[in-house]
């Protein structure tokens, strides 16, 4: 049995600001204190205090900065450009979802493109922040080439793609619908699983030596052969939001990402829809029809265990295995901020 | 051997153009015939003249109504909706891609919602017509239910899903990169090829009867079991994109379109990002640097074939098989527009 303790929101909120108190500014520190508290509350806990010590050892690395804030490059009624100045990636991202919100709030449609920035931990809590205020959120980042590109021989032990994560959040009431989902069939994390448990993939997810399509989860560990989602399609997936992401950004691509040392000076996109804007509260019903409609067919929609696991651990709590809370409080970056 | 015959560009835009004005109007003729040759010149032939036949055929049936046009149901600085009343999905999707960029021309980014209106034929078109004004485009389209959903026990022979295709472009001078995917990993038309040929699908793409992933063309024809790229993630996808085409467009989502004949009363958005007024000429050399790097690294960029395939067809012209030209000069819808 491994030990564990249990949190109720405020408590590990408070906790964890805290400790990034001691290194960020009051608001700095909230923020960030907020976003791994939803991450964890919200089921999210491959993106929650798991990545907290590396979040603090990309601070001592020098990759993050958190003495640097976001700067505003460019700005129009619709959209804007940031330079996240290698600032925290999730108060550039919350930055930048905020400015797109706001935007929308004026135009019904609004682009930020951020660039030279970091990993934005869980992206879901930005389409929260949009659904909050009647937004749509559609946002995408770019990556360290994580995955092979598909082609008659792929390359093996060479990722040339990013598996550039994409979120789509759709307004809901208090139950946003968020879909987050990288270009990736698994993640290398999820793959690394498997092979521990000497188990094969449950679908195809990454190459074999001879470049065809296999389940093989220590095989694709061992050689960095993960795959996209629809083999060739995943791949053009990846490539279109890479490009957009560096182009609409004047920021790096994945293979420019790849040049330098971690995953440092990536680029983002946040587009916002203000869906008040189109419908008002007719929108509301609208959503409720669609979504009882594939409840009825005995679908999932995407966020629906999101929002159960939510409301569940909004009354019990969260459970936190012992070894990753030890690994929390025990993760300070050497070079502290004053 | 099958019988063929080559047509230059004028030969079979004029051949086209001569056949749809018995039916359309001077423009309207001009403009379908144009969308049918690029297809044809473009290699995409599974939405060129293959199409052409279908397309009268919806239009006797009364799906298409070549009589009506879009109507704007409002309008603002950065979008608009438009109500297609069931005028030629092409036509529908070209004045909203119009109306899309002259927007984006002036705030940036825009969004146009197009309900009401039925299969756009080859969607790449739209996203070529926006990188000549230099405008980035991201369309989709929800359809009829024709795929799985992916869950614990997949409902065979009852698609519920769309495979809602999306279409991503970015200018590029005159070789626009363009991406165009479904949601699925085969069309059924690939999918009935495989079959009659007794191949298998190179990669699963379907379900078999104990809802395990199967490469069997046949059994997946039979059984209505196609499947979405990266499985679970794909049926997210194409629920996400159907939510928003309903809900940002006020019409039919695809569990709607389901309820009455044939695939008629489709939602489509299509959002336009003008890149002059983000970079101004800096873009293209970044865009050749950023193409110039994938091509090093042996991957195709989307669009790469297409562009090649055209520079050919322009020189050479485009050989249609003879059966497929007959059913062309044959199809006549019953019910003709005066």
């Amino acid at each position: 049995m491994t030990d564990t303790v249990i949190f109720q929101y405020d408590e590990l909120f408070e906790a964890l600001n805290g400790l990034l108190s001691e290194h960020f500014e009051q608001a700095e520190a909230k923020a960030l204190a907020t976003i791994f508290t939803e991450a964890e509350f919200d089921g999210l806990v491959t993106h929650g205090l798991k990545r907290f010590p590396r979040f603090m050892d990309e601070i001592s690395r020098g990759w993050i900065n958190p003495r640097s804030k976001a700067r505003i490059l460019s700005d129009a009624d619709a959209w804007m450009v940031i330079d996240g100045q290698q600032a925290p990636g999730p108060l550039n991202a919350m930055f930048s979802v905020d400015h797109a919100i706001n935007k929308a709030k004026h135009s019904g449609i609004a682009l930020v493109g951020l660039k030279n920035t970091n990993h934005w931990l869980r992206p879901g809590y930005y389409a929260k922040l949009a659904a909050r205020a009647n937004c749509v959120l559609i946002c995408w980042t770019n990556t360290i080439p994580n995955m092979l590109a598909h082609s008659q021989s792929p390359t093996i032990g060479k990722p040339t793609l990013g598996n550039n994560p994409i979120v789509i959040g759709i307004p809901n009431g208090d139950k946003p619908i968020i879909f987050d989902t990288a270009m990736s069939q698994f993640s290398y994390g999820k793959i690394q699983q498997y092979a521990e448990d000497n188990k094969p993939l449950p679908v195809a997810g990454g190459y074999s030596d001879d470049g065809n399509p296999t389940n093989n989860a220590a095989k694709i560990f061992e050689q960095l052969s993960a795959s996209a989602i629809g083999w060739w399609k995943g791949s053009g997936l990846s490539i279109m939001l890479d490009l957009l992401a560096a182009v609409l950004t004047g920021g790096q691509s994945v293979e420019e990402v790849s040049r330098h040392e971690g995953e440092q000076n990536i680029s983002q996109v946040f587009i916002a829809i203000n869906i008040e804007h189109l419908w008002g509260d007719q929108y509301f019903s609208r959503i409720a029809n669609l979504i009882f409609q594939l409840e009825t067919d005995e679908i999932h929609w995407p966020g629906q265990s999101l929002n159960r696991t939510r409301a569940k651990n909004d009354i019990e709590g969260v459970t936190i295995p012992l070894h990753i809370w030890q690994a929390v409080l025990e993760s300070t970056p050497n070079q502290k901020h004053h």
